[in-house]
């Protein structure tokens, strides 16, 4: 097997078990506590299956690194070399109040150029997945490239904290955004966001701070149906730090930049 | 079989039926045209969907009344007798951009009392459905009683242009309590928003401008799990008329009317 269909073949492999045992965790208790502030969780599960996926890495592919958000994987200031951007559960608040509407989030990078993405939303056992340059797929249902939309027509994918007074930015930039396109949504888990924006489900997703292991995956299938990411100030993101993202399709990016973002 | 098993009989069997029609129609294509305004849309399957009802109805319980979302029921002004309140796809937006997030709901009075409530995930084929007085389910499970919760840990449904300049609220009344909660999420269809706070997905709903068939059903699933429904100056709904719609548990309500809608 050549290395890379090896690799694909482990992930979806992995990212399959680790489902199975998060939905095995519905039924026993939740060891649940708070990181940097009280409304940012992370349960056992986060670790667990966090570790679930270092283990198998490195006995499969030791010289691979691992960046993942519970912080077990390795200390990474390249993207030298493979390196696996992984969340184990990216939406935990909907994990822990829901059970439901979360995703495990797995991109696999080759000296910071994404060769494969990944996203599995775990309860409706769907994996989005894509193989740089073969396409992006719904598990076997391969996903149709993006179409442009009139601004006015799009669904935008944001979270009410934005348009209110917050640390990140003035609640007035994007507040006539919110009134220019024909519908909100807020669904609680970055991956999945940017998964609706890689099937049309929504056209654009803003958010104003993102980690790598929230849109790593992401953006490696958003690339295979045409769409674009970048920060709010245009810059390409970055894989190292966190970043303030747009997630959309190429006409609309240009059409906010030029008006609302400017 | 009893009066009231052959209504609950027939309206579970026909709103499965109605859900594989429109499973079916993700094939074909969708007629699609704008009501009130231009994001107000209605498809040839909402309105295919709603005659669907009448005909079963009308021909099994020709003294049944119906009030529908599309208009071809009867034109009802009591609720006197049995009356039937349906919304053939809640969520009319989501039906078309996205295929999924969308629900049947159907309501049943008998002068006035809900008796019958179900939603309908068609998508995921997820029925929540509830009896007066004999508890509420999700398919075979049975919905547990709603726990009480803090508000600073609570997840609130908030649609974002409620805290944006509106016809209908001063966004200064609601941006405080988008501020309070744990989390804001925001799925566009109000009935499935109903059964997310039936089932504790989320905390609190609220909404300024529903019509009787898009919460009809679900305030009688409520009802079996201890929930509480009222419009935002704290009156009860009329069920023959739009109204601002907050739906919560019953210590969140006391609370955000102490402080935030006094």
């Amino acid at each position: 097997m050549l290395q890379w269909d090896e690799i694909d073949h482990c992930a979806k492999q992995w990212i399959k078990d680790a489902g199975e045992r998060i939905r095995q965790s519905f039924q026993s208790k939740l060891t649940i506590e708070s990181k940097s502030n009280p409304d940012d969780l992370v349960t056992n599960m986060d670790k667990e299956i966090e570790q679930f996926f270092i283990n198998n890495i490195n006995k499969t592919f030791p010289t691979h690194k691992i960046l993942g958000e519970e912080g077990f994987g390795n200390n990474i200031d390249t993207l030298n070399g493979v390196v696996w951007i992984i969340d184990p559960i990216d939406g935990t608040m909907n994990f822990v109040h829901q059970q439901r509407n979360f995703a495990i989030s797995i991109g696999i990078y080759e000296n910071g150029v994404g060769k494969i993405g990944l996203i599995y939303d775990v309860v409706h056992d769907e994996l989005y997945h894509a193989r740089k340059g073969k396409g992006a797929f719904l598990n076997t249902k391969k996903i149709q490239p993006l179409k442009n939309i009139q601004l006015n027509e799009s669904i935008l994918g944001i979270n009410a904290t934005w348009i209110t007074e917050n640390k990140r930015i003035d609640p007035r930039v994007l507040i006539p955004l919110v009134n220019a396109v024909r519908g909100t949504r807020s669904y609680g888990s970055a991956a999945l966001e940017i998964a609706y924006v890689v099937t049309g489900r929504i056209d654009t997703y803003i958010t104003m701070r993102l980690s790598p292991w929230d849109f790593a995956g992401g953006i490696i299938l958003l690339e295979e149906v045409g769409g674009v990411a970048t920060t709010l100030e245009g810059k390409p993101l970055n894989l190292l730090a966190e970043n303030s993202v747009i997630v959309t399709k190429k006409n609309l990016h240009t059409e906010i930049f030029e008006k609302y973002l400017n």
